[in-house]
């Protein structure tokens, strides 16, 4: 399954990613651009870190994590974030120094905290941190943080203003959310690559992965420039729907989008990515639904759970399908 | 052998400490101060502070963990220094991702690191955050760091400058040493509480341990108003001969004497604290070479050695004993 080293895609299919759901995604394209009939695409991932919180001194960035991780093959299948095989030695220590352990980190995940921190505090940015470590880890794709200036999504709930983590994390998604806020975002730039990635005549597509639109997609939309950018591509738009007969695959979708006045629906999720895209795709149980907004959308109905690697590279290519087939 | 925490003694040993020789005089002398005789003492140590450094972001103190793990109980005896039990997941991750490798961190260790590295960037002292370290773990003594201000042990080599760390760990100390600088020491406060600890009329003595004069004591000695408060002191000072019979019981003590142009005795040492001192314990083999140089400064014969529990205890009883003696 490997590529060889000497081949440079001369194509590329980019993706925006939130944490998990995307990165199931990710993994899917990432291994099925091995086959030889797509062996001239690579993978450009542009990730949230809307999510980026410091913890402990510590620069922690979640979706990139989760993103690095997964495509590392290093991945905890089990929890769902962090690493396989982790120990836990510092949360024991830290729990007995009297420290803060709302937020678990593994004793090796604690690597990719400190050694980006570290980095970080010597002037580099986050997408050569980031670009490095896929290095070094034999990451084929490349990870581009959606921008290097901080975004930091806060929630004002019936608990007052929240970080993203301390709500997610800290109250278990449990308050209730009124407002959502991506602090720092109309001073962010796309990091180094997205524009070009996003509008290059190469990119045969651009896909929204099937990730939070509140929390894990809109602040990449929200980046000034980004969708515009995908809106002058000449690459078809196609999103997967994280929402499957109003329940989320995963984490606090539907109640959030509830809680802010809307209805948990794959439509719903497509009305908001609105003009910009090309293609949907959703379970076959919300194509009915989908039918009275999807003006000028291709709706595609495609079992959309990945539970299996098998899944992730079944829904991986029915995306590569639709992207080629949106070309002819 | 737990002291009832009703009890707040009312009289003080006082010991200046480096890191792994020095702490196991401390918890001699920690373990001993439990028996009845000597219960209404409490141990104060005030450790050094300029082997500290800031490594990938997190500040570590060498010499202050080691006298926690000691003193707590969590020492890795093995080692030498970090924790009994310790993981290293980190370290393995760490080298995956391409980081700094050359200072090992334990990932029970690192929650240390962390923790302190997190409460300085709110602006907590090293002695508060250490006081609080000391809590957690039911530490009886009180562990004083020298100054809350940075001093640095650099050392100039015939490699140039370098910073202790990178000498000891990363260059295995085997750069000749032509020179030793504390960076910052005139600028750093003796920190709160040290003062009154060394001059109180309920110190019963001020114990020098028998650490690496050069980098361990000296420093602390250094501090703008420290030897003054030692010389002022009406307790009796007495310190632990480091070297036995020209060899260093741990550690680079001789190498660096010798390469900064003094013998490697246990005189040089005795002269080096000078008019400090009004005792200090030797080797037997070293009393007849001490004679010439004592003038004013009791001499004990003693076995110095510490390798087992007991033998800590034994030297901390005959410090003990000294104490008392010299005062009566």
């Amino acid at each position: 399954m490997t590529q060889p080293a000497t081949t440079t895609p001369s194509k590329h299919i980019v993706a925006l990613s939130g944490g998990i759901g995307g990165a199931k995604l990710a993994l899917g394209l990432d291994r099925i651009l091995t086959d030889d009939r797509w062996a001239d695409h690579g993978l450009t991932v542009i990730a949230n870190t809307a999510d980026d919180f410091e913890h402990m001194s510590l620069y922690v960035s979640p979706d990139i994590d989760t993103l690095v991780y997964t495509l590392a093959g290093l991945a905890n299948t089990d929890l769902g974030w962090g690493r396989s095989g982790e120990t836990w030695s510092f949360m024991q220590a830290m729990e007995k120094l009297g420290g803060d352990t709302w937020f678990n980190l593994g004793d090796g995940d604690l690597a990719m905290h400190v050694w980006r921190t570290s980095r970080l505090s010597r002037g580099d940015t986050l997408s050569t941190i980031t670009k490095s470590i896929c290095q070094s880890l034999s990451i084929r794709a490349d990870i581009l943080p959606m921008s290097d200036q901080p975004v930091r999504t806060r929630l004002r709930t019936d608990r007052g203003w929240l970080d993203f983590q301390p709500y997610f994390v800290g109250h278990k998604a449990e308050p209730t959310v009124h407002e959502i806020d991506y602090r720092g975002i109309n001073d962010a730039k796309p990091a180094p690559g997205i524009i070009d990635a996003l509008t290059s005549p190469n990119t045969t597509a651009i896909v929204i992965c099937p990730s939070n639109p509140l929390i894990s997609i809109e602040p990449i939309l929200a980046i000034p420039g980004i969708r515009q950018a995908i809106k002058d591509a000449q690459a078809p738009v196609i999103a997967v729907s994280p929402i499957i007969n109003g329940k989320a695959v995963k984490g606090p979708t539907t109640k959030m989008l509830r809680e802010l006045g809307h209805e948990a629906t794959a439509a719903t999720v497509l009305q908001r990515y609105g003009d910009l895209l090309d293609a949907f795709i959703a379970d076959p149980h919300d194509m009915k639904s989908l039918q009275s907004v999807a003006s000028g959308v291709s709706l595609i109905s495609a079992d959309i759970i990945m539970m299996s690697l098998n899944d992730r590279e079944r829904l991986a290519r029915t995306v590569m399908d639709v992207a080629l087939n949106s070309i002819a």
